[in-house]
């Protein structure tokens, strides 16, 4: 019977550990799941059919997802699960990580014959819960290819390079968002300040070339509503807007404005709150200019 | 008879004054062109049904469009065109003008009994000649919805609000573009210089949270392709961030990355040249990191 | 007798205008002054040897000088002054002054014969107490020659240019003020967050090349001291770093560096307060890394 | 009798070297020079009375000195000379290094017996030839203590915090020179486009609160002049913002201009040369404003 295990059962956790389990019911494996709170993993195997399991039985796995805050967190794990782990086992992390950290984790488990392959996920929990997620997966292509049928969380599923790629992808992806996201917090303060109709505003920015996934779909529904609903937080984001920084530096290339905005990010956690919704940078962007967007 | 005028016979102004002669032969009207150079507008009048006419002809116009490169070429076809003109006609400038300029030129034609309405459009030479154009309007209620119905050119039209408006929503558009663009070619090109394959990361990219209208159109067909078509030069571009900037410091507002941005495309603008395409500014990305995006 | 005229008893305009009357008095002339409050006129004629005079009577002087907040009250006080002016009048203008309206205002006064330079000063109140500040002034070689031996208040005199040139580099030095302040707080406050001594890491920096009057003078003795005391505002220095970005766009370049740190010190003026001293934008630095610099 | 080793005989490593020789006399020591290019160590020996040594020989010294380009350099020397080297040793680094480099070198060496100081100078080639250079130290107080009386070639020796706090400090002051020199460039570029004088645009800024090392002595002497004198690369001024940027990372600080700059900084020495002096940076600022800084 095959087993497969997922550490980390958070948002983004839970609804991917239970597509896991609904493929491994089809097909006949079954899913161990833990969780640094253990009653989260009992609540899971309750309601999803899969097993809470203890660190030395998730060493039987042969398939081992883990999705947690940090790379840091992984490492930590790495450490508790290493003399459990059996050669040939596979961990696939969904984690937003570092790609710094990909190798070294991919070279710690090497040593025990256990193969890492770094594969953030995106889609936010509507995509986890509707197993549509993107994930983007760096490590070699034949290590790839052998997992790709077994990421059932995935609607969509890219190898974009080699180890590190995928957490460098992810990364870039994040401080985009954040980039686009501040920009257009900049651009509504302003406008509104000077009596422009920000709804409006929004709907030609959204038919015209400026627009993007902050001007069509977060602000309206996040900053303009005034609900920030605190899905993915803002300490997370400053968190990747920083890995975005040291893939830069680590191949000695110029990003003034994802600097920039990386400081911006973190300021912003700084002074909104890291647990408030990263849509809440804006708020930082409203205090710049003594205007709310709404 | 009803007569509308149309002066600025560029890439845009050739099929928004066709879209305009096709609305009045439906109508009963005609419509008047007009080009700095006589030949673009004896070319038009056979090809589309119009009518060249000199500034003299045009002052019979009940409805004038200008679409100009700037809003100084709107003030010297005013200076000529001034004394021709007669009351009760309405003046709808599409082009990507400066709030400033709407203030003083309402103002000026005003005396003469002419109404002023900024209107700028967005959707690209494609969406003009689909007449599909998003237009935003800037002035006085009732005037905007007294020519609603004329913009034949239009597939939405959005009254963002007083006079000044347009253009200034208009130039923010911009500025986000320009943002979204330098800031998505920053992410490539490191992308890229570490080995990540970028067709894939624009897949993902494009899938996820980061996407704008540069990840999902601009840099897939006119960057990756090594093509930069010209369609919008990089120096009007320049000139509308420099707009967005001054729509900032109007209300003295804060804005670091609308400001960096708009240093940086002017610098673009220099270094590559203004005529070149706008998404050619990614060409000085690729300088700054010595890594072409490709 | 020569009567010479000083409007604007500011921190700054109090000690200018008695350089001159000490001047005055060894050359045989009046001192006029007026103040927007008239009480404070009358307390300089009482301390200074100076005169507290009308609008009317300020007609009369040859010489006229203006010291106060903004281009915009310069504006003003020429509209109340304009038809007392005689022919032959210089007005030199010490305010930190708009490029733009050193053109409109030298034009205005031409009509009347009254000739205009743009003078502003640097050294701050103890550079005026001492009569020895500094003076950048605009306009034609010869009419700047014929002022040089009537400021009295001037240590160094220094003719930088034509009209408008003079409020130029005044609007460009304290924008480096701003860079250099700003930058000297982010490096403090970073280092100071990691455990560094920070009156060792001045007292290193003072004998390196990373050196400037901030890290000499400003933080030591205002930030360091946790004094900020308020000598020149926080909202006026956002105002200089606003012109020095106008300047900037006049000439279409591209100053990235210093359009960030204007947006910045506009963020300042709002978060912080523009009542407080300039040096009280560190406190934002201060904020946005959770660390104060002392 | 008492054995000191220099390692690295750069441009400022040579002077440095010889005052260390002169001290040696004055004391009864000697000093051991190496090169990775023998010649020079022969050279310097011939020259200043000092020794030509293999590793093996440096390992007897009590005290060795490293001024190598960065700490990669440093790294690889520790690797040839580790086990050579006795117990009771002192390792002061005055390279330009990185402060995580500073806690694994002394990690390693400690593991011999042997304390490692980071202790990172400046002062340029001047300064070393005049034996006056500014020393940095990073390390526990008492070994700080304990080479103080060593360092010949210091003319301040100041101790600002623990391990890997020399080489932050140093990097951030080099980040403040890049941010002081290139905000002035910008000011200077667009006032001289703008027609003014800068020659006198520098007298008065000068003399007024812009002021700084790059206006007072760098631009004057190197960039108005055309001659650029290679003395200080900018290559290596562009690593050294990278640490500062990673001195702000590993504290979770905000620093958005440091950040820009050093993006600026990079793009300069891809540019324009990172062998190039690192005043040449100003070079990519004239070619962003079409202006030359003369």
């Amino acid at each position: 019977m095959k087993t497969t295990a997922f550490l980390g059962l958070g948002a983004m956790g839970v609804p991917m550990a239970a597509a896991l389990a609904r493929h491994a019911a089809e097909t006949g494996g079954r899913v161990l799941v833990w969780n640094r709170h253990a009653e989260k993993a009992q609540a899971h195997a309750a309601e999803y059919g899969t097993q809470a399991a203890t660190l030395e039985e998730l060493g039987q796995a042969g398939l081992i997802f883990t999705c947690l805050p940090t790379s840091a967190d992984v490492d930590e794990v790495i450490g508790q699960l290493e003399t459990h782990l059996k050669p040939g086992t596979v961990w696939v992390d969904c984690t937003s990580g570092h790609p710094d950290a990909a190798h070294s984790q991919r070279a710690r488990l090497l040593e025990r014959g256990v193969r890492f392959l770094d594969a953030p996920v995106s889609g936010g929990v509507n995509g986890a819960v509707a197993a549509n997620l993107t994930v983007m997966l760096g490590g070699p292509a034949d290590e790839v290819e052998a997992v790709r049928g077994e990421l059932a969380f995935a609607g969509k599923i890219v190898h974009v390079g080699d180890t590190g790629a995928g957490f460098a992808v992810k990364a870039v992806n994040n401080a985009l968002l954040a980039v686009n996201l501040w920009a257009a917090g900049e651009g509504l303060a302003v406008l509104g300040k000077g009596g422009v109709d920000l709804g409006a505003a929004l709907e030609v920015i959204n038919a015209s070339s400026g627009r993007s996934n902050a001007t069509e779909n977060l602000i309206p529904a996040r900053v303009l509503t005034r609900e920030f609903p605190p899905t993915f937080g803002l300490g997370l984001l400053a968190k990747d807007t920083g890995i975005a920084l040291d893939v830069v530096h680590a191949v000695k290339g110029s990003a003034p404005v994802l600097a920039q905005v990386d400081a911006l990010t973190r300021a912003a956690a700084q002074l909104i709150g890291p647990d408030e919704d990263h849509t809440a940078m804006l708020k930082l962007v409203e205090q710049m200019n003594a205007q709310e967007i709404r």
